[in-house]
């Protein structure tokens, strides 16, 4: 299916990713989340695509910006940091926007304490991406560039 | 009991009822909020009541919210949306005012996913609707203009 | 849509509710069931509706009741008391016939015993009032007429 | 305390307690019902109390004869048999009439399946018996007695 | 082993098995209770045997049922629809009566609700048949019949 | 069944029975252990057998005891207090000895906390009595000897 | 609906089968699997089918065999044995091909230890037959028989 | 260890602790934020460090606040109020940081509902103190003092 | 309110608390409990409070000690070690005085084993301090004097 | 770092993926087996690695795949289908060869049966990708081939 | 009693168990399998029994090996590996053998992960020895000489 | 590692082993603990170890003798009966002293109640032996001389 338009993607980063490459490096790396915008930014260029990239601490703002994408954005990738595992809200908010969405992680969840293997985004998200760092979002981004192409 | 002041009732919605109507039709109907306001607007007339009527996607905007109804409103009408399956702070803000609370839900939560059966507003309220679309926000101010009026 | 003929509606009240007014006041309120029934009665005449009001303690006939309202009713309202909380074959009666169902309580379930806030009604009614005592009953029958006036 | 009146006890039997004697022997002993009611009145007589005696295998009719026990009785003695462990009908039942319940099992139910570990009435009753065969109604009834003595 | 008398069965139905045919029909199929009693008729006849087929919406019915099936019959062949899964009464029927018992349903219980999944009934019974519609009956009726005559 | 010896019935109090009557007045009554025991003691010289009455706070002291018994007497009643929730060697030891043994309790344990609602004894115990204050003692009492005699 | 080729179907016996007979004759009677064969390819004769009888200890051999019955068979009957509690891979291979299956146990699995209540196999099975020895395959056999000449 | 800076504390109240005083004064006593905030300050004088007190209904303001404090405090006292229960958030932020915290509350929260026994927030803290009204913040604030001058 | 007596409370010191120094230093500290005994004493000397200290490995033992403090102290603290998780005779002790009660632990419990999680002590406890070491003995001790002193 | 050799990954396969593209392809689409590994090794062609791709039904036979990997190959990259959620073996055979593992589902797990959503796999792999068919692989592929060139 | 002919004995190991002494060697130590089986052989030497010593990683021929013990051996060791806590069908096999089975496991399995806390295998043998290493089958040789000897 | 000083172990038995050989025989054997002790000394001086043997019904006494362990023995012996599983104060010593401890049980625990499966000994012994009678202890005083021997 050819496109006239270029694809723009919505990459929403929850909670305490601003502080990334500060806190917790043996689970999250050294790259703060400057770095990894870099890193995508360049591979989205190269697919072909354009980016947004926001991060915000505020479980509102990020339903805000998910309903806020159906008319800016073809599709979300998120790593909604802790609110992967509490937040209902940002599931209704997926599910009243019409948009694919994918779902990212830095580390491993499945390692880690056990309030951090349920996701309530995961069932809400054509698919995910887990424990491979930064590369996580470089993975999600083919991915949904892939997803959209289809 | 006869009263020379007119009540007034806040009805507080909760995050993602803002895209009320675009949003998973099957569950919540077509009506937008602006609809279910004037609805309710044109109720609260007839039953001879004022009407304040709020929306956000923020937990702690609506903890907010019904704090300062306390000295601007006798009741509180509240749709949390899905912050009534995971907020705690909703429920202490209530039990921190001396407002009625009543509970109100579009859809039926019980026929949903499991997480939606279950409600930390409920015990905290004096009763509530669910399952009648808009219908579910009419029955409840006649529920607190009953209960006002007792 | 318009109707010729009048809208019947049942209204089923399950164990100990024909000693209603005696029981547990702190719960349910002093009126006794009669005093319910004269005033659904007078709603259902505003309204422009028939009523049928019955009340049994066994379960079997309320599934006998159920069944029977296909051919006489065109919406069951239901207090099942007890039974909400213990009887799949009300469940299988309500899924059996092809008519609405609204569900209602007096007391705020979710305020009393653990046993009580598990309803195996609620996912085969179309939505449900709880907490207002003798209100309930009149908001479930606004309910219904205002459903099957769709 | 003196009294004028004869204290009249009520002892309610439940389901399949009709076919006591005949019924798992091993569980239940060989003496049937009729042998039981005997008994209780024997020791009835001799605490110059009066009793009524009955069994259905309805949950809807041990409802029934709780709340008219309310007019003819001081207290009730209830072998809930199976519906000690499903029925919410006879609790409310129970919580509905202001008289004392016993409640008493023939087998320890604690020696038996994992559902019958579980009894609803319980909570609900003064205190219970269980374990001692037909003997179970004897002390109950003493209890009974006591009770309502003091 | 030969036998002089012709084996009688006992083929109880539960609550809302008396509107088979009219009811979920994707679940239960089209023939009504009436048509599975003549399909059992004529196996019946052909394997030499006597049937009485009964129903009841009552669980109190159904306790009675069985235990006056002690000297009518030698094998029960019970459906107990939704009983099934909340009645102990009949479980302690069944244990105080001393014949066979064989438990039946029309639809595979286990694709449906979570609550239908367990059955108080499965563990005494000698086995069972699910999910083959009106065919269940006829397979319960020859293994009755096998079991009877070994 | 008659006996040419005196029936000893060994008495076990656990912990915190030594300060009844001055603790927790609404569960366990006014009556402090020794009136309790004097009471025990009429009724046995009623029923012509021996008593000895021992309490302990010492689970370790409370095994010895029902080891000990096991020559001196013929039943065991036992109200382990506390340890009826939490105490396996208990069991072990009831286990151990030959001897019958019957639970008492001054509450009703069934309208307390969650933890108190289950007891390791139950199982190992031929019956108990619970919820009669001083009374369920003497209950037990009469159950011990309606056991021996048989 | 006419069929010109002969049916036939496919039973699979699961681990621990093949020493039926000498083990645990008291859940699984005397037969061996031979004899159960033999029954069964009498009875096939009689229905008019084809069957093939094999049997594997191995989860990954029943899955293979399940595969390939697509292009030989049009139903499968499998008795899982440990599997059925255990295989998700059975689960996926049943889900894989598109042949009516049917769940058959010898013993009746709910008379036994807790963890043989769970079958993974009955939700992707049309019905099941258990509790009755060889019998179980024979009804089995007469059910897929039925379903497949509707 | 000496030091020549002056040591500055963080105190961060979540939800509804902006309406002490007037909310649940059974639970939370008489007390306002702005007392608990002057008797910490004549402590903090005391003990001769300095403190920041604020107050948020806001997760992710109390997310932003654990942040900011890396820079220009030496330790957090965190009295998270109903996050205390629900957020994961709050946690990583704690984790984020590289400062000592100390959970607080007024109340004691394990003799509440059961969803308050939980807090996400012990794990992650250095200790805490609950139940001592505003003393609890006088202890944590010297707990903090003590653990910083080691 | 003015008192003329001198406050005593009583330290109770659970199982294994008396090799503390030489047991687990990373969750206990080097610190032995005469250690602790002593600054104990500087601080209560410091508060014009007396105190007992004393410590037992045996569940009865401290049972008594509680007991016994009715009449000769104003509040306990106790560090019960293990029997936290395990006691319930302790709870009753507890209940059964009529002294407040703090709870202490020289680590954070919620940093261990899930067993270690809940506490049978926390709901009869007025407050609590977990974490600090020694240090928590002596905010408790502070706790304690204020609470005496309200 | 440079390598001087060429980087072989190994990529097993486990239960029905050989009858991939006939099964259920609403879950998994329509390319075969055969396809997605020509799609691996397209890419790892550009991506200048060795690719092993091999399948098996059997549990024990994909234990052995990892056990020999460790002498021909870098790493591995296993979609464990149903073993996913069943299978210790396969845990245990990553546990014990030194290679890094990524996980890899065709589908999105977590949309589909409840049994489904737990892997023992997740948490000894390095990270994981789910649920964009085909495609999962080759993001995978790229994630092995990042994380060996680190 | 006296034998004539030498006790043989069969050992079984399970899935990973051949690549012992390369794997995870903080769990279990240094030693490979072939080293235990000699150390095995010289045990059985001095205690006068032959064994046989095998391993598989297949499930299914564990079963195969266990059932074909028994015209071959009088006893049997298994240590299951990862088997030991997800197989019903190694359960069935040695339930349909009549073979005394002894559990062994090298690691101490109730120091690590919660799901190698459960053993299927353990209520079907007659005893075990878990975490002394090699140490740990030779005390297993030990113990079944030791019962087959009495 | 040559050693100079004869190796001396504790074994610890807890309570009601000291009515060992009276004591449900089908469990525990006839042995009385004074056979197995004697039986151990016999090999502790093959084994050319000391031996110290002592028995208590009080948790707290068998702290106390863990405790004093520390100075006297090279390793401890433990067989805990009914406090295996429920005491923490036991877990608590063991992890006090620095002693290796390794767990024994007389009976299978695992073919006993649910109750008896959970040891919280196992997580903080070195590795232990179950089902063995007295054998058991044999085979853990081997292990013993082994461990320390390394």
């Amino acid at each position: 299916m050819e496109r006239n338009f270029v694809i723009s993607i919505l990459i929403i980063n929850g909670p305490n990713l601003n502080i990334l490459g500060k806190r917790e490096t043996h689970h999250y790396g050294i790259l703060d989340l400057n770095a990894i915008e870099q890193k995508c930014n360049e591979l989205a260029k190269e697919l072909g695509t354009e980016l947004e990239f926001i991060q915000s601490n505020h479980e509102g703002s990020l339903v805000d910006s998910i309903q806020l994408a159906q008319d800016k954005h073809q599709g979300i990738i998120i790593n909604a940091g802790a609110y992967t595992h509490t937040s209902v809200a940002i599931v209704d908010a997926v599910l009243g926007v019409k948009l694919p969405v994918i779902e990212v992680h830095l580390s491993n969840i499945y390692k880690r304490e056990y309030f951090r293997h349920h996701s309530y985004l995961s069932p809400v998200a054509i698919g995910g991406v887990f424990g491979f760092g930064a590369t996580s979002y470089l993975l999600a981004l083919r991915a949904m560039v892939d997803y959209l192409g289809r």
